[in-house]
């Protein structure tokens, strides 16, 4: 083989390992998601929701729902759907209660993809209903999520208490 | 420009050419996951299980749940812990029944990524108790999948009636 010949094949060497690394890279980018960015995110939601519902913000309440969300909620009907039909439910529950609302949660797992994800906790809630009467409740609480233009949102939510099957009654006053 | 150099460029050329189209082509089979396979795949542990509870199979229904699975099921307590803890609690309710047990889904929805994915539905259960009674009842369904080892199993799931407030009962008889 002749120098230049040698030459040539270096450089053509070259700049296909320069390609390969600089293209390994992209396909290493897009491999790797940012799992715990995407956790975090769920998370903030879930704690952003609590706040709101603390401070009875109805509007920051609705800010984590997708507009076309499909609830399940622990009062009927069967669903609600669409952000409009929640909002009005969430607006009623809001107006039951008199004075602070408290809520915390408990045994929240958080499980997400790049564009999917779902979590489920138990919710503590303790306030006053306008009648004086006490509320202290552990509800189940599932959410759907999925990242729509770079956003996490609640598309589906499942709000309940269990039920015994014997007497048909809600069973409100179980603790984890 | 000299034509051995132009020669020598052309080759080059072609060459980053080449190695781009070969390595695009990697980056969009990573890209493109089949998300058409993951719905398929969920859809048939929905089918599965149905089947497996109208042919009261305990075996088959419990196949589609993950080892480390957590319910919120219809009856207390809040939350099943593993598959074993749900076994007992499916073995219970499926010695309620006489005869066989009859079951249909109404406004399935699932949706999924490579490796999460979520699906809801209303299911109509309707059988006769062994005390004689008929139970004709809509629960609401929540499942939340990962795919292990390449396949698709159910982690969590969520069972439930809503809860009139007034009156504490569970709302068994509504009808979507």
């Amino acid at each position: 083989m002749n120098t230049k010949r040698r030459g040539k094949l270096s450089l053509i060497s070259l700049v296909v390992v320069v390609v390969f690394i600089l293209t390994s890279g992209l396909v290493m980018k897009l491999k790797a998601a940012p799992p715990d960015n995407n956790q975090a995110a769920i998370r903030s939601l879930v704690d952003t929701w609590a706040a709101a519902l603390r401070a009875k913000d109805l509007d920051a309440v609705m800010s984590v729902y997708s507009p076309d969300v499909v609830a399940f909620d622990i009062v009927p009907p069967l669903e609600y759907k669409g952000r409009e039909a929640y909002r009005s439910d969430f607006k009623q529950m809001l107006e039951l209660f008199a004075g602070p609302i408290q809520t915390e949660y408990r045994d929240l797992s958080i499980t997400s993809g790049d564009n999917v994800g779902f979590s489920r906790y138990l919710q503590h809630l303790t306030a006053t209903l306008k009648s004086g009467e006490k509320t202290d409740t552990w509800v189940r609480v599932t959410d759907c999520y999925q990242k729509i233009n770079g956003k996490w949102l609640v598309v589906h939510e499942h709000v309940s208490a269990p039920t015994d099957l014997e007497s048909g009654k809600s069973v409100l006053d179980l603790k984890p």
